[in-house]
Parts: structure tokens; sequence; C-alpha cells
């Protein structure tokens, strides 16, 4: 993904959220809502609520998992077990599948009370109201997923979203201010190539004429335009922060990393989303016959790189950061010809941007260095780099932060088992935390593996998720609640 | 190339040669030769010489290099300078420039007085006639080149030949044996995908149904065979050393390398071909995502890939012998996921089988050892290998080494200026080898580039060349002479 990073002293700029998050105010504020007249249906409200109420408040495990599976009907991928369950997921954005996940949670939402806004992206908002108006505090994720992806990835976060919806409504809960669940479009930039494009149109840092025209990947001739109408979720709603503010988002995700399985802990509580640059670098050396050419005569392109590719994960892990490789190509690509060109993508990430630019540093200069020593006899080898992607560190707001952690200690009980961290992918919180409050919360992944039909997390740990979510969308009500009066 | 290795006690089995290369025999019948009648037009007789007027016996340098550049006109390649001579060539075997270029071959053979024999292969051999009858001595090229070659590879040996025969006709020299030049056919493999194919059936070792039946590269429908035909070079003489024995064969060739520039030296005295063997490397390891994946979780194939690039030449380079990676694949191809797999070629070579043998034993435990330590969590790295081909050492015969090296000492008068070499490419001189003595001559190659329209030799390089071809196949024919006697 290649996107504007604004300056970050103008990434909120006039945001609707503030003057519900504001931390002074008038106290009057809060006495009006707490002693006005009471709803007779109203079994229970967030902000009367103490501490050993509110966590008492869990989801239903077996109706979040069973409904989770309820919904993989609609673009079943490819079999990995014999359960029933144990299959992948295929289901590409605005694609039928997708449309039939899409009116199940419309249908399900509005069943629940929610009031259904769709967007001109088909992002698609249900939002439960409050005891007063204003943005709702959202759990937000995606429904789409991978060609060959799983069933959690993006799906949890939708499900956890409306089991919250059903335990508020089954307890007849009242919050403070609405809350709700956003389905946001095409996350995985899977079918329409960029990743995360709608919540990104929404943040205002994607133009909507270059979402509505990309064309399917593969050749196809569909728009996303053309798909949203097709399928009925071209909303009338402009896809807007402006249009549709919200006060808060959470996600739920699997970590799509092994770290928490590794540590034997349940919840990720997300700081933030680690920062990464991607290059593309070059080696230029000279076509030789592997038969004819001693080595003190070769400008090899190939072990240079290989030197190359081994020498950046040293100097990664020394920095405590990532680099990685996934792409190499070489030429003329014969068995008896020495490589004398090589193209190879470098992707590197760490906590903060400084570490990449200290870590930047380092590899040029052992790049450097590698193509001086190997080079010899006035062949020469050179090397060099195109930045293609650079994706500042995002820190997620401290409030929600705090929320998440309140929320993981008040469900497991013990601090030892969640951990802070950085999120290694993007989501759709990166384009939401430019324009609200934010964080995620990460369960284990099996193996770590994710974008893969055998993706999977246990019903429990799923669960476990979806608590946290819930008591993080409650805490933060409250909170607004409190900051208000 | 892959092909069939003869078991050595099997090489030479009933060889039309040996009855002229035997050690002992009648003096009788060298006192016959010297005293036969003498033909009046006969300025010299080879084994009538003396050293000094032997090595006398020179090449027209500026007609060898301007009829070399003539011959260029058919099949002229890709322009590097601004001189005449300074293009490339793309000469495809059996190509209408090709039979253009076969054309003056026999026509200027034919009007130096030799006999043409064209076998099914297109082989064509130009035989001019000794004092005695019997097989021929024959320096041998080939006159096909690569799509994008130069004006050397092969075409330098041919016309060292005809310039041999020139000087021979006009010197009025009498050989006590035939002499000729042989143009082997499709010695490049790089229309009919087989290299050196043509010499390879001559000696037996690659069957002519095959050979015939191969297609041209590129999904033409032409094969072999109806190019032979199409051009007229479909000969009636059976493609064998059984039909058309030599009695030595001589080949001039650029070295391909930059071993004789970079030594400051002239001449190649080629002992043989050094063994090699091809392999198809393939690691296993786990796709996994780059940003959400730590160091000691991953099992990535292609930092695997890399160390085994990086191992493979130190230990080479240990053995003294060489090693190269010239093809790597790896997939999925995603900047953000982590090779699941990668496959690569390795080309490993020595001057003899025993080191090689040594070399795969040390590689193959290294890679092992490489994918133990890169192997974490269970998910495991995974390295096999595949032979694609094994082409043992090839050993010239020791009379001709001897030849070449008097020669190289006549003409440039100083040891120190020729050196003693194995061939690091593939030969028609190695199927040759097979049937009969056989030895190269190699000269200077600029910058050690070949297949490549750069190619370059000097016209004084190529002088030198020619001259120790001429005095090689002189020599042999006396020595020939002398065993008789």
């Amino acid at each position: 993904m290649t996107r504007t990073i604004l300056p970050r002293s103008s990434r909120f700029p006039i945001l609707p959220w503030r003057k519900f998050s504001s931390l002074t105010g008038p106290r009057s504020a809060a006495r009006a809502i707490s002693t006005a007249t009471r709803d007779p249906r109203t079994k229970m409200r967030t902000w009367e609520l103490d501490e050993q109420h509110l966590s008492k408040i869990r989801v239903n495990p077996t109706r979040l998992i069973d409904e989770l599976h309820y919904t993989c009907q609609w673009g079943t991928g490819q079999r990995w077990g014999k359960a029933d369950s144990e299959t992948g997921m295929s289901r590409l954005a605005l694609s039928d599948a997708d449309k039939l996940a899409r009116d199940w949670f419309v249908d399900t939402t509005k069943s629940l009370g929610c009031k259904i806004s769709v967007d001109a992206m088909g992002n698609t908002f249900a939002i439960r109201p409050g005891r007063e108006d204003g943005p709702p505090t959202c759990a937000g994720s995606h429904l789409d997923t991978q060609p060959s992806g799983g069933r959690y990835d993006g799906i949890l976060g939708i499900l956890a979203g409306v089991e919250m919806l059903k335990v508020l409504s089954e307890n007849r809960v009242e919050t403070a201010f609405p809350v709700g669940v956003v389905n946001w479009t095409n996350e995985e930039g899977a079918r329409f190539p960029i990743s995360m494009v709608s919540s990104g149109v929404w943040a205002g840092e994607i133009p909507l004429d270059r979402a509505h025209g990309l064309k399917e990947v593969g050749g196809g001739s569909h728009t996303m335009k053309s798909e949203l109408e097709r399928i009925g979720y071209l909303g009338s709603l402009p896809a807007s922060y402006e249009a549709m503010p919200l006060a808060a988002h959470f996600e739920l995700h699997i970590e799509q990393g092994p770290i928490l399985e590794t540590e034997k802990q349940k919840i990720g509580i997300v700081k933030g989303v680690q920062a990464y640059r991607w290059y593309t670098v070059e080696v230029d050396g000279q076509e030789a016959h592997t038969g004819t050419t001693p080595f003190n005569s070769r400008a090899d392109a190939l072990l240079a790189a290989a030197r190359m590719i081994c020498t950046s994960h040293t100097a990664a892990a020394d920095h405590g950061a990532l680099a990685s490789t996934g792409i190499l190509t070489l030429s003329p690509g014969s068995v008896n010809t020495i490589p004398g060109k090589v193209t190879f993508s470098l992707d590197i990430r760490a906590p903060t941007d400084h570490i990449l630019d200290k870590l930047e540093e380092h590899l040029k200069s052992d790049f450097d260095f590698i193509v001086s020593t190997e080079s010899t006899h006035g062949l020469g080898l050179a090397v060099s780099w195109q930045t293609d992607s650079v994706s500042p560190a995002i820190h997620f707001h401290d409030d929600c932060i705090s929320t998440v952690r309140a929320s993981a200690n008040a469900i497991l009980g013990d601090d030892k088992l969640s951990r802070e961290m950085v999120s290694g992918a993007g989501h759709d919180s990166v384009y939401a935390s430019r324009r609200c409050p934010t964080s995620m919360i990460f369960v284990p992944s099996r193996n770590g593996i994710s974008h893969n039909p055998k993706e999977y997390t246990s019903p429990e740990d799923c669960a476990i998720g979806a608590d946290v979510l819930l008591q993080s969308v409650l805490r933060y009500d409250r909170l607004r609640f409190a900051r208000k009066v």
C-alpha cells in the first residue's frame, strides 16, 4: 500500500469527536443524563455500573462461534480438515458471497435495533442509539477475505461486534452515547488492489474517484463503483469522517503472528502499528560463463544480492527490527551464465521511525561495502535503491489503549496473560486512527498463520477477544460520560 | 547438455586412427614414403623439414582477419562500435545465413584442392590429400553462433583452418597423410537445443534420430532434419566416426574467460575439459507475513537459499573449484510474504571428478546445517537436491597436447607466454576426443567476454593462434610419419 501521510500536527484538524472526549467540561452535563427520565425497558446503564457488575457483562461464546461459522457459508474456501468448519474462506470484496454476508450483517443488526448507514464506498455502519446523540463508539473490521484466506481475519472482528450488540440487547443495556459496528469494504485489497481502501477514503486520505475507479485484479473490467452498484451497496452517505464521524474505533483481530501463542498469552493490547518501508534494490554485475570465469574475475550480481539478504537480517536483528525479501528476479537466468542483474524487494519494519532511519543507513553502508569487495578486475558491481513505500509508525490513542488494558485485566484477571504489542500488518484501524481515537485487540493465531485456509483461533480465544472488545466499547462509553461531567 | 558418458576403458574400442598412431611399426614404411617418386609441383614435404624451416611456415595475419570479417557478412548481429567489423553475430545453425557461410566454406576449400564430404548431420569435412591415404588430421570448430554472439567463438577456428589450407597450398606443402578442416553443425545448441549435437552424433553418443528430430527453440516447427534438407546440407555420408574417421582433432578457440588476458599470456595449451555437475536445489520453508512474524518464528526459504549460495562460493574456493547459481525462483513472490519455497540451480566445476566428489559432499553437509540452524519453533526448513547433469573431466590426448606445446613454443619463442589450461566450457573437441586424439588451443578473450556481440580477440592474437593451429597439424602429421617408420 502506498499512501500520503498527513503531517502529525494536521491529523485531527476539526474533529467532531473532540467535543465528546474533552478532558474538561461542565459536570452538569453528566448530571443531566444521570437524572434524566429512565426508560423502564432499560435493565442497566453503563454509567451507573460499578466495576464488578461491568466486568460480568460477557459474550455468549457458543453463539459467537456458531454465528461466525454460519456466516462462512458465504464464500467457503479450501478444505483443510474434516469438520464442517475446517475450510478456509474465499470471499472477495463485493462478490455475490460478500453481498450475502453484508445482507446478513444489515438484517441482524437491524433486528437488534440498529440504524444502518451505507456510504459511497459501501462501508456499512450499524449504530445502536445511546441515551444521548453523538458519534458512535464503534467496533470495526471487515467481512471480505483473501482468495485463499481463513475464517478469522476480519470476520472475527465483525462477528464479535454483532455479538456485542446481542449482549447489549438481551441485557437491555443503555449506553451514554451511541455504539455500533462498522464493516469496512475491501480491506484486503485482494480484489481491488488497494488495501484498506475504504477506510482510507473515509479518512480523507484516498480520493473517492480513485477508489471508485479501481479495477478488479486479473484483467476483469468491473470497478469498485460498478460492483458496489451491482450488489446494492453504493450508499448515498458521503464516504467521509465528516459525514459519519466516529467517537472511537476498536478492532478485534487475530494477531497473524506467533508471539501470543509462543508466549502463552491471550490478549495483545495494540499500541500502534510498526513503521515499514519497502524498497526495490537492484544489483548490477557482469554476465559471464560459469565454466570459464574464475572467482576473481567475476562480478556476480546474485552472490552480491545473497550477501545483502543475509546482511539485512543480521543488521535488522541488531536494531530490534525486521527485514524480509519476498521477491527476487535475475537475468539472464541460465544455469551456466553468472547473473548480470538481480532485483529484489526489501521490506524493513520497526516499532519507531527512528530505528528504521538507523537501519536504512546501516544497510546502505553494508550494501556499498558488499559491492566494493565483490568487485574485481574493473568489471565492477553497482547497487541502487528505490523507495517504493514509506509508512511511518502509527501510535494509537492513549485513552483507547488504556481502555483495552483495563478490559483485558477485567476479563483475564492477570496482567501476565496480556502484552502490549505493535501490529506488524496494516488494518482499517490505521486509517480510523487518523480521525478518531483508536486501538486494537489481538488474539492468538495458531502457528502465526494467516492469509491461509488453515488460519485458526480457538473458540475460547475468540470469546476472550470478544469479551475484551465488548468491555472496551462499554468502558470507553463510560469514559466519554465521565469526561463530559 | 546431458549426455551418456562411456566408461573410460571403452572409449576407444576399435579406432581407425590407432593403426596410424601406433608407437611401433616397421621403419620400412617411412622409407617407402621418403624415397617415393617426388611430385615436381611439391615445394616442401612435412616429413623432410627441419625444425627451423617448419617453424617458419606461418599464416598471413591480414588475410586471416580480412577473410574472417568477410564471412561475417552472413548473419551480422548487433552493432557495438563504429568500425565495419564492430558488430556481433547472429548466425543460427542451418539458417539462410549459415547456408551462405557453409557455401563459402565448401567453395573456398574446394578451390584449395580439398575433397568435400557432408554427413547426415551436415558436418562438413574438407580434406586435402597427403602423400598417403588414411584418416585426416583435422582442424575443427563451427560456423554457427549464438543469437546474440560474437565474431570469434567457433568462427575463428574454422577461418584459421581455411587459412592453414591456403598456406599449405601457396607453399606447395605436401603432408604425409591427409589434413583437413571440419565444420561441425549446431555446436551452440542455440537453435536446436542440444549443444555439440552433431559431433555427438559423429562420436556415436547421441542417436541420429534424436538429433534429426530436434525442433528449433521458440516454438517453431522446423527440425534439424527438415532444415538440413532445406539448405542442402543433409549429406549422404553416415554421421559417424566409423564412416569418417579422424586421425586427430585440433581446435583453435577463444578462451571465453579472462585468464590469458589477466596473466598476459598468448596461448592456452588445453589439456582437457573440467568436470561439471548441475543440480537443482529446492528449499522448503513456511510462507508467513513479513510484518507479523519475528525472526525466531520464521522458516525463510530465501534466507536459507541466500546462505547456501554464499557458502557454495566459499567452499568451492577452498576446494579449488567453481560454484555458480544462474537461476533462482521463489514462491509466492509478494513483497510482504516470506518465501515458502525457493529453487535454484547450482553449477559446480573442477579439474578433476575427485574434487567435485569432495565439494558435493561438503555442500550437502553445509546445506543440511543451514536448514537445521534456520529452523525454529517446529516450522522447519528442508532442502533437497536433484542432479540434472554430470559431465566427468575430459583428458585430451598427450600426443596432441605435446604437439600444441611444441607449436606454441615454436611460435612464441618463450614458454612463459603460454600456459596449460583446462577448458571451462564444452566444445566439439569433447566428443572428438572420444574417438580420436584431440587437443585445443586457446587465445585471449578481451575481458573474458563471449556469447556477446562485444566478444573480441585482437588480429595479432588471432594470427598467433592460427599459427599454433597450423604448426600443430603439421607437427602431428610428422609424428604420424615418424611413428609409422
